[in-house]
């Protein structure tokens, strides 16, 4: 990377105003600050500050994986779907392939992993357990046909990514490795300096039995995690699981109660004066895949609670879940707005904080009518009971009893166990020490490199602009020159060429421009370290150091290359 | 980069025999030492030696790219067709321009090229001339969907390659500019140890005024080029010009001559015991775009020279020629295997080596039927001469009037002049000095780096593998061990973990296979030097120190870290 720049020599189109169609800050920031361009829906040009942050996250990235024993190399973005075939993903993983026919008419597809192809790889060269374990990554532009891609770099369609992937000779080994690159991700997010949550996650579509989402914490996340105030426990909503003190109420006789025209659990509790935990709301859903694929069935949680899909999914073993229409709810017997688990002809799951419970209110599968003194035992004969409800802030948590708070997260890195998911149906097999044929078992690991810029602007900025952390500045210092006089121009190139020749990466405001509109976009770019040069101060020895947090101290000319290198050396920034 | 690797950790899979589908020596080696395996046709997996390799290109490219003021971004893969309607090229680019629909029904291609996407952004950002010029790069991952890919990453589909856009206010600029980037270029394949050549070349599809080929000289080149022996004129034999003293012939009457089933310009010859060059060869073809498009037209060259089809391309102003049919010569009265030049209805094209020639040979357009005595001024009425001749090996340069000689080369590199072929349709426009709306002059800056890669092994190899240049080597330094004893590890550690102090970039071969083995891979990897530590050297304290020229010399234990270094130091090696 070049050590050094002139501002009148780099392409940085910084932007007044917000622009009108940037909904979160660092899609906002990322355009402002002349980072990013959009080129069509989801896919961005990465202008040249841009990709020295990329390149800066990548590095670190880099170095951290190799020092963990993990090697790079590179596989292509156009793939044979005869691999995906093979693997069985070729209809699961539905739209978001981008699918194609090349000129010879054979199918191929845009990859948005590469589970396929480094199955494939490892199947062609493995032949025995001595090769083993291996871990191999790649960092890679990828291409996801989101149907909505929104917030900038954060859902994009292109992205760049680092992806791993370890292979095994048994899951002892896989679960090492498994924990190495859990280290290995939480040092990553560390030397970002970034605030972020290691949490349990569901495997969802990519499969496996064991998984770690890495989440930035913040307002614009798109996911919600529970963590645990008291302990290190923190999860996915979709996966978090919590306990709360339900009050227990009196059990008595089924009755029916007019409820005209109230439908929602809110308004049957303040109708029938009850706490919202009394009632017993009922969903109905056609399941997708597994056993029960294309049934209809039917999910209670509490009138407080919230279903979590993804937990249902889990319970009925199927691949996904859809909102019953109209039709389907009354083809089981229920009725829309007044539905209860009573009388349904059809497979019924409770929450567990159900189990047990009696005097309850539910639908009553009759128009403007609800049941009151519902006993979950007594009168639900074919129920199962299972987790379905979603974690809620103020829950127990199960570990240690203390309050689970929630937090919106952005997910930059996630870590999978997958097991033989992969490389039984790729025939990933090797000769064991026993010398039989073994199918290996098999990691892997992501991180979202294009993601995390934005989620690192997420976190790092102010009403000025972006504010990096030191060890991903596009530049680790702004020269700003004031004034036009021969004296502070020569001034300023030999302090370049000093900063320069001490291997700093410095970007050299020097064009004939205002005062005000340097500092503006010095701000707004968000360079930790300023120093600035100005006539007035020049007579006096003087220059400015000032840092992003906006602390600023007169120096002495001589003396300001080595404060830099100092100040740098405490930052931990590197170029 | 990590500076160090244990063989025995590396995914290097290694192939004891040629495979048997690479016909190129570069497919071939790159295959065997494990540097890349196929994935789909012309698409492949850079395992970790290639891409420590592809690292190091691109290090060296963007060093001298920085270094000559050009500017790092990154633009998408993913491309909207809109853009390419706009510039015009859409239809144009034929089917190797990869097209599909997103899930949205939105028209998108593969980028092979990226000429739309830029003028685009620069058209949104630019506003005056004081931003000119600028000169854009990127290194990025291309798809061109060639109907024949072959020869390994020689031709793709999907490769690496280097593409930069230069943007200027005038054509004086940007003739600077491309001068700028000529030098550039050949710093850069200096700095590889290449035997390459720039030569004059072609415009082609890509469009433009002015363009020169940088060419890696090697048996396997797909292109021709012609050079001077007494001067640097090179050009590809598509534009290569020259001059050969042409034997007279005496001028005679016009007459027929039977020639029964004799139709080529040698049988023809032969049977009337002339020189080749006294014959008139007659092509008849089909005309794409242009003026004479769709039209039928004859070309006509001496009996021993070869009409080269771009230089007839040019002499028509035409996007392409095709050859036509037997049912479009006899469409303009020519007979197939008998065509000559009297008589066509159609365009008439000679080469200029036969304005004003007598005495000449042609077909008569009729059966089993030649003329003899044939004129061109007197004969020949509305016939318009042209270069149509391919440049052959001892023509006469046009500068110094030495013999050219005839060089296969592999395109590496391409420079264009491109002036307004796209800022205009691109609407790439600015405010000039005089305050007027004016369009840019572009300049457009390619490297494959791929297909470097490939074009480095095929000039740097023997028959026992890849001998990289030093720049390039994917380690600095093999270091083998021969032996299990403790004494032998001990000492290859401790020479290793100095080597690595030192900032050397070392593969150490700790493998527990025979040296024999270690010996073949290590030379079919191709490292510049090796060091080898035995149990009897080192009883004596000696180790081996290797190129991979052949030379070996035994040297002190207590030296090989210095000499190591003096040795990278002279050979110019870099990690």
């Amino acid at each position: 990377m070049i050590a050094a720049m002139r501002y009148s020599k780099l392409f940085i189109p910084t932007l007044r105003d917000d622009p009108a169609d940037a909904e979160v800050i660092s899609h906002k920031l990322l355009l402002r600050a002349g980072y990013i361009r959009r080129v069509t829906s989801g896919v961005y040009d990465y202008l040249p500050l841009a990709l020295r942050v990329l390149r800066k996250i990548e590095a670190v990235i880099r170095q951290e994986l190799n020092r963990s024993g993990a090697q790079e190399l590179l596989m292509p973005m156009v793939q044979p779907c005869e691999l995906w075939e093979k693997s069985g993903r070729m209809e699961k993983y539905g739209p978001e392939l981008l699918r194609f026919k090349d000129r010879h008419g054979h199918d191929s597809c845009l990859g948005p992993t590469h589970e396929e192809v480094i199955s494939d790889l490892v199947a062609r060269e493995l032949r025995s357990y001595k090769q083993l374990p291996m871990n191999l990554y790649q960092i890679q532009t990828k291409f996801r046909d989101e149907i909505r891609p929104r917030f900038g770099l954060m859902r994009g369609r292109e992205f760049i990514m680092k992806d791993g992937y370890s292979f095994h000779a048994d899951d002892a080994c896989l679960a090492a490795e498994y924990d190495n690159m859990f280290a290995t991700y939480c040092r990553i997010f560390e030397r970002f300096g970034l605030n972020f949550r290691p949490v349990e996650a569901d495997c969802g579509s990519i499969g496996g039995n064991k998984t770690h989402e890495f989440h930035v914490l913040a307002e614009s996340g798109e996911d919600l995690i529970a963590h645990c105030s008291g302990c290190d426990y923190a999860a996915n909503v979709e996966k978090a699981v919590s306990e709360r003190s339900v009050q227990a109420f009196e059990a008595a006789t089924l009755q029916s109660v007019d409820t005209p025209n109230v439908t929602s659990a809110e308004d049957v509790a303040a109708l029938l004066s009850l706490e919202p935990s009394a009632l017993l709301k009922t969903v109905v859903y056609r399941v997708i895949g597994g056993e029960n694929d294309a049934t209809v069935i039917a999910a209670c949680v509490r009138g407080d609670d919230q279903l979590q899909e993804i937990k249902l999914i889990h319970a009925l073993a199927a691949d996904g879940v859809e909102m019953a229409t109209d039709e389907e709810v009354q083809s089981i017997g229920g009725v829309s707005g007044f539905i209860g688990p009573q009388g349904l002809s059809c497979k019924l799951l409770l929450d567990q904080s159900l189990n047990e419970a009696a005097g309850l209110v539910a639908g009553a599968n009759k128009k403007d009518a609800h049941v009151t003194g519902l006993d979950t035992a007594r009168d639900l004969d074919a129920a199962s009971f299972a987790d379905l409800r979603e974690t809620r802030a103020g829950d127990d948590c199960l570990k240690c009893g203390s309050a689970i708070e929630l937090s919106r997260g952005i997910e930059v890195g996630q870590v999978f166990a997958l097991g033989t998911q992969y490389t039984e149906s790729m025939e990933v097999m090797f000769q064991n020490q026993q010398g039989k044929r073994a199918v290996a078992t098999m990691g892997c690991y992501g991180i979202g490199v294009s993601r995390l810029m934005a989620a690192v602007v997420e976190q790092c900025n102010d009403d000025s602009g972006i504010s990096w952390p030191p060890e991903l500045a596009p530049f680790q210092l702004g020269l700003i020159t004031m004034g036009k006089s021969e004296e502070v121009m020569q001034a300023s190139e030999t302090i370049y060429q000093q900063l320069l020749d001490a291997g700093i990466d410095v970007l050299w405001d020097e064009r004939k421009e205002r005062p005000g509109v340097k500092f503006k976009d010095a701000e707004l770019i968000g360079l930790p370290m300023q120093v600035v040069i100005g006539d007035r101060g020049l007579k006096a020895g003087l220059v400015e150091m000032g840092l992003r947090s906006g602390e600023r101290n007169e120096v002495a000319l001589t003396d300001i290359v080595n404060l830099v290198i100092d100040q740098l050396k405490t930052s931990g920034s590197t170029n």
